[in-house]
């Protein structure tokens, strides 16, 4: 016999499928939802469903409702810089310090031979050729976060982009707000030193 | 400026409505979902929205597809033995040990009046009513946590049931499996010593 009527098994099965839930939680999630009326289930679903309308922006590859995202169709962007990120979910998080006006685009992931991400899984070639292909951008700024993984990136690409004669930038390294001297690793502290500012 | 496309802002809003899944979480799932293909989504939109068919059973107050659940409708059940339950799904965990072939009654919770949850709140009424027009029910198992709520919702019930002449018990205290003895709560042992067992 089952434990419980069906719906609730496929809907615990459904919820069951996002990262890092597994199936007490999809079923703690199921019975919440339960308590929703017929109009916010239909709601909660339709958005689910619309999720599918979503496509990949044609010159950054960030999603986009249209062939073109919100960022590369707007004309007040400075387009002279190209913030090269690895997902676009970094897009969102450079977006809000406000202090970057210029375009973006999504790699894709990371090199990780190990995992198979090789530059022909990466959106490299169409990298290379937005670059070569548009004068306006000056300056590349590599946006990859400083681990093994985004440090072989930063080094691949100022290798295949050199040849473009682009400005090429990397994020500064230091200490982070809030940080203590006394616990900061040796190589942070010799790049907050080396990149040390006027107070 | 927005800074995703609004379905992902949509979904991201929808499954943050779940119990315990905050904004950063919620976009998480989002993006998940974003590598689902539209079929997947599909089947996960309906698996929500048909939880919106699930209705109480009318005669125990547990989910059900029809009028009455799986286990009312059941003439293999026990109809000798009554087991209360503060929620639906406390009957899946009893359910689970397979020792117990009687019938559930869903309370809808346990009293705690600072909530707001008193003997209206819940379904004590149509308890009573079931008890007292159930001549073939002669046990009834009060199967609540044994936590301050539990406890006082077993004392309340014990006082209104009394008056159908029915023998009634509730789950034994004792050490649980796997317990060290010199960690145990005096109330703890203090059940298990009374209620010891032949070894």
């Amino acid at each position: 016999m089952r434990r419980f009527p069906t719906p609730i098994h496929n809907a615990a099965a459904a919820l069951g499928r996002l990262p890092g839930v597994g199936p007490k939680t999809a079923l703690r999630y199921a019975f919440a939802l339960l308590h929703f009326s017929k109009l916010e289930l239909a709601s909660i679903g339709r958005a689910i469903v619309d999720l599918g309308n979503i496509t990949l922006c044609q010159t950054c590859f960030t999603f986009a409702e249209k062939d073109l995202c919100e960022i590369c169709a707007d004309p007040n962007r400075d387009a002279t810089k190209l913030c090269i990120v690895a997902e676009a979910r970094d897009i969102s998080t450079i977006e809000a310090t406000s202090v970057y006006k210029g375009r973006y685009f999504v790699l894709g992931g990371t090199l990780n031979p190990i995992d198979g991400r090789t530059p022909e899984t990466l959106n490299v070639k169409a990298l290379l050729d937005l670059v070569k292909n548009s004068p306006s951008i000056t300056e590349c700024i590599l946006a990859f976060s400083p681990d093994v993984h985004g440090e072989t990136t930063i080094m691949y690409l100022q290798r295949q982009l050199s040849t473009f004669g682009k400005s090429m930038t990397r994020l500064a390294r230091g200490l982070p707000m809030g940080a203590d001297i006394e616990y900061a690793d040796e190589v942070t502290l010799a790049s907050a030193m080396t990149g040390r500012s006027k107070a």
